[in-house]
């Protein structure tokens, strides 16, 4: 042992271990074991840990089964891993055992060590405060790593996905009521269909955020349920009378979201639906964004040889070798977002399938997609909304251009001039490569005050004819 | 023309048409044009069909777009296609324009044909019966096929795999009950782990597949929102006042379910969340099957070599080289079914994420897997629950030998004995290959009848230490 | 029993078949068990199935395990079931259990039945040919199934979909030929870029269609191992010495393909890394064709609000409420045909990982998605190159309008001019919404003619400056 | 600005900087714009573009289109970008525009600012070298980020993925020899069936990874390809005659990998084929490594309460609540980085099927999540064959007492009893819980010396009768 590291032991002997970090012997044997990849959980998980072993200790002391000290200083340490403080002491993938033990492990360690520390301990005593014994009482990796998930996922669910959707929501809701006067050709099969406003574009977009909004809301009453106090594997075994209520009570307290212990504790701990369907919520946002982020790319490209009806904002990033083009990069994120959200609901919905008997042995990978997934829709959206979306405008003269030339606008001349000789102002423009007004005179049917009057894409927009 | 063909005549002139086929020129000319698989849309949607256009004909005459006695003639011959009689008049594959223009216009032209014959007209003559201006009226593809495809999808949800649901979970719970007592050994990480009772398991599985139930009646509200009345933007051009609402009137009355005017139809024809949705919940219900086929599976393998602990009931298939060998075949069924619909479910996120502007043109595609899911989940759930699941029995003796083989029982006499003695437990029983209860008599630290008091299955089964 | 049935006996007793029916008691049975969904094997999959039991026949007359007579009987029925005589007599659909055994036993039946009937005898009666004992000879389930899977696959893939990717690939390059002269703009993140010809994107399709070739045929080596041989656990137990050397030479005459024995039949059985290979193959080819497609659906957007540079032949197909409206129909049936077989990919993987021990029992499910997706695939190229693609023709004024109005073509006076001064050029175009032409002369830099040279779309699209 | 930051210009204005990064104005405003995500390039992927800006100044010397001093500067600072010198100077998450141009950027400011370093100039100076117009010459970022894609994925899968699988086939061949002789009960549907020996087993296994690595390498031909040179669009605008064949010498020389340059460049850029073709075979090689990790931990699963056939080794890692119990830890990481893969997949074939005319704009997901497909198979594969499979061992008492019990065994008795005797003996031993061999001679068939001849595993696997 050099100055730069100190030895922990566990049930299979010594182990060299960094200075000053406060992992211990059952985090550096794993360390060592999984050299796979470089993927860490999310922050927002590990905090989550904290989160848990406080409320795990405050019921353990409910329940007589800790003293209410050892309990309080196991708070007060699990309290600084809740807020970031011990981050970088957890230095394992998550490419390790199926059940997250080692991480639940690593937490323990780090929490038992820093406990002892504020008791005047140096790192590695294990005493007073045990990490198993005492960190980890009446828990296992088992029922403790599962509600880990769920509450990382249900506090970023609420708390960071939903605003960000709300955020966007309002910006194309804003848009909406901006463009509600602006007349344009609607399109159907890419191909130039009858006259709606710009306005009506992004009230669909708006319904399609909100709608996901209140998808993912009913993903959460099954999120809410714990499996904690189920132990090793569901029984409880080993656990103390009303240790689930109590947890729940104080986890409840601790993220302000309404908790309650799994009626069915088996079911939380050998499958994990209740992810894989908010995954499938996330998967929804996820293709709405698609079709938001690609029509709005859509109706901006160009801006001269494409569709060129929206003007994308500025966002200072350009071509080195085209100099002044501007791209719609935002929404290549959104959408390049939404791929991967995909691809991981693939993964989730994968690991979420493979439990076998008492245990699902997935956990890592699948609360590693699911809060992915939830960052990068969260992050995505913001940017979309307060950088793209809200700086967007229209190209007036482009759109009434395009619209004077829709062919199908006269449509909405079937009750006055009847299907046939509608069809022949059609023939016409194209034929002679004309606006539809111009032939419809040319043709001699109607002057152009009765073609403004009929022909009024405003009132169309309306579904009046 | 042959006898054996008609003539029929549309904007592009005439088309020769098999005798006694009730489509028309629309849907010959696009089997000519879509030579492509062999793949139908499911006969739900055929019917679907038939219901829509019986209530959109009754919608019209209430809007007075219709004369009612036309109307009644309309809704007679919808009513006949809604009931299958006219199944095999409609030849085309699923693989058609992406709104769905094409089976709309066979319907039409099917229903048109028979209303006109109704009334002592040939078919072909296109009147008193238009397929366009009176079937089709006050409708486009736009709105009508994703109507149809809602209807399609809430009817057989609602009256075909839910309740199918409800017969699979309940002959989970019914055999939950039957094993209540029964003990087994819990499996972690498909290691032996603590006791547990069968009847837990099977707890566990109910749970799940309710838990899925709920998932489904989630995805209800948003599909019972119907775009018809958005005509073929969205904008409603053309479409009567009220059409919308008379509509979804007349639609419940035909189905029983709550359907409402989709708010927003820009929304119900341009993207379609409401069946992504859907089938994230198939998707999940899916993953829950394959856990539970799976686990029945493995706990009847062997029977000699395997876990053994289920006996899979005899369904008269065997292998033919070797005699009498029996095979968990149903269980086989339900997890291929399972893999089909996690397919499915990427081909509709894909579908649904694909919309362009004013018009989703995945129809299709995307509303044949969401409905091929629905079925093959719904056949699978019953077959499992009545042919084998209904007949499920537990190997008594295989499971006392396992539990008495299994070593992480004594995780009891933790509180008596200590960790360190009860690890001296485990430790003897691996060398000596002998059952653990043995290795604790014969390290003298307690008697049988202790042991026995303290290692009770069926005690530990509830928490209790 | 009614005149309407027979009585054939197997293992378990007597079972009621349908008179004129060639299946047999087993298959029947499995029809009363497996009442799940409607999709049966594709037709290939069962002819397949005929060819397989021609060569087993001759392999096992080769190895004195069947009399010469005999064989030549089974092979002549066989020879019927492989030319689709008798497909309406398998009435099963693909889900089953998950080795297949239930169609091979229905094959098994079918020919047993036509083989005594070729000898005078009646249906049901199993000798002198029984299905079991003789049609079945040296082989199991477990390594016919598969062998079959393996024929239909790589019959469907050389046989359908090669010559079909062919056929589009030639059409491609026609156009691109036909286009090669046809300068037109560039896109990057859908915005205007430089100059390029129209052959030039014609190329890269047909690069892309190539490619996707050249993919499935690097598939095919391992797709041509055969399993057979290996009987019911990959050892050969009870397979005469040869059998499968002879049997690979017999399949390799009737198919033309050079079938071999699988150096490790326990592979071949328990795997089929094989088909998920194939079929990740198809899911490229997919994913090319929908690039190919939706550019294509693209530049023929519009025809006036959109881009409109391609005109897309008429199919013959409108719109019934916008009378001339013309859509790329087929176009989306590429595209959509393209998302099934992403999806069937992931069941495909799925069912290939689900392997267990020495039988992968997801057979049926894997093999119907593989053959599924080569249809489709085949039948949509074929449509896409002879209705779409061969008639596809460019919008020249259109195309020239556009590329004149194309502001980054300046980047060519870039060596001339100097990067400041084209950016002012942009600049000016951008604020007086002019021609970059207009503007450069506009602010004094060079001559029309100067421009003209320089600017050059032909001479830029061949990368010249 | 403070002492901690300095100032950067772009076309845009000044940028602060902070001091010691090396980057410029166009990262930085990039980090501002893209705040999504934590999610970094791989390394690997940031050392390759250090090669690929070295092979780029070389070639541009090589055409006179960069002063050979000059060019050699370039080329020492890439040479540190490649050696991983300066990682922490890409601050850019993979959440940016669609054609990873940030990432180009960032590597030509960070390489600029080093060679001018070399040269004796600060930071920001941007002189004598400049980042666009002389690291990044005869480039664009839609040339150059594919070609950096194609360089990192070849490298990572002939230099860390394929040497990594072929150490798991040796370790996986080294147990088939090792367990040559040992007898197992094959297992077909999870049911006991005839033997075969443990060696046959892990042979499979060495197959499945054998062929993985051929359907790798079949990737490589169009891995090889380089866009590089087509600049903008592919038409190679600005490029100088050769720079791509000088390139791909340059690389080649540098990699030892024979790239060339891309017949047809647009392909290169518009499309990423050849990387969905490369994932494609990434997913089959997950599919094969779960089903081998699922044989394994089934075969070792128990110990005495499953299979138990399979001594897994001890890692060192056990559960906090059930004293020395040993879990397939490494097998369940294998199993979870195959669902990642998977996944993954879906999110590379959506990507590279979403590209649009001249770019696709999908590059960094694409990139991203294949080389993290390539690393976490990679490392699971060595973790798995050098501290699993390497160090697994048999149980031959349960090997053989497993064996004893196989009811079908009797299947090799066939030949000298008849199919109705041999049934008789499984009955009575199914009948009477009694091993096979016991039954057989409590009817009196043959005597112990008969039936151990006849039904020999070892004899049996061989496939002998």
């Amino acid at each position: 042992m050099t100055a730069a590291t100190r030895i922990e032991h566990d049930a299979f002997g010594p182990v060299e271990i960094p200075a000053g970090r406060y992992w211990g012997a059952q985090t550096q044997r794993a360390a060592g074991v999984f050299e796979v990849g470089t993927e860490r959980f999310a922050a927002c998980l590990l905090h989550a840990f904290g989160l848990q072993k406080i409320a795990a200790a405050r019921a353990n002391a409910r329940c007589g089964a800790l003293e209410a000290a050892l309990a309080g200083t196991i708070a007060a340490a699990a309290g600084e891993v809740s807020r970031g403080l011990f981050d970088e002491h957890f230095p394992l993938t998550i490419w390790q055992t199926g059940s997250g033990t080692q991480t639940n492990m690593n937490a323990n360690e780090v929490i038992a060590n820093r406990a002892n520390e504020l008791l005047g301990q140096p790192l590695g005593t294990k005493s007073p405060v045990h990490p198993n014994d005492h960190v980890n009482a009446s828990q296992s990796s088992n029922d403790s790593f599962p509600t880990v998930m769920h509450i990382a996922a249900a506090t970023e669910l609420t708390k960071r996905l939903i605003p960000a959707l709300i955020i966007l929501k309002e910006a194309l809701e804003d848009r909406a009521r901006a463009f509600a006067g602006v007349a344009k050709v609607a399109r159907t099969h890419l191909m130039d269909a009858v006259p709606m406003t710009m306005g009506q574009a992004f009230e669909a977009f708006a319904w399609q955020v909100s709608s996901g909004i209140s998808r993912l809301q009913d993903a959460l009453p099954r999120l809410l349920l714990l499996a904690q106090g189920g132990t090793a594997a569901g029984t409880g075994l080993n656990a103390p009378e009303n240790f689930d209520t109590f947890f729940c009570e104080e986890i409840g307290r601790l993220t302000g979201l309404p908790f309650a212990p799994h009626p069915c504790k088996f079911e939380g701990m050998s499958g994990h639906d209740a992810l894989v369907e908010l995954s499938g919520a996330l998967n929804v946002v996820a293709a709405s964004l698609t079709k938001i982020a690609n029509d709005i790319r859509w109706m901006g490209s160009g801006p001269r040889c494409g569709i060129g009806e929206l003007v994308i904002p500025d966002d200072g990033l350009t071509s080195s070798i085209m100099p002044g083009k501007r791209n719609p990069t935002i929404a290549e994120v959104v959408a390049q977002a939404a791929m991967q959200v995909a691809g991981n609901h693939v993964t989730v919905t994968m690991a979420g399938a493979s439990g076998s008997f008492e245990l699902n042995v997935a956990k890592p990978v699948l609360i590693h997609n699911v809060l992915q997934s939830i960052r990068i829709l969260s992050d995505s959206s913001l940017v979309f909304a307060n950088k793209l979306v809200a700086g967007l405008d229209v190209d007036r003269e482009r759109l009434e251009s395009n619209l004077g030339n829709a062919l199908l606008s006269v449509t909405a001349l079937n009750p006055v001039l009847g299907y046939d000789k509608v069809a022949r102002i059609t023939r016409t423009a194209v034929e002679r490569r004309i606006p539809p007004r111009e032939a419809a005179m040319a043709l001699g049917y109607l002057d152009a005050e009765a073609y403004d009057r009929l022909v009024d894409p405003i009132r169309m927009a309306k579904g009046g004819s």
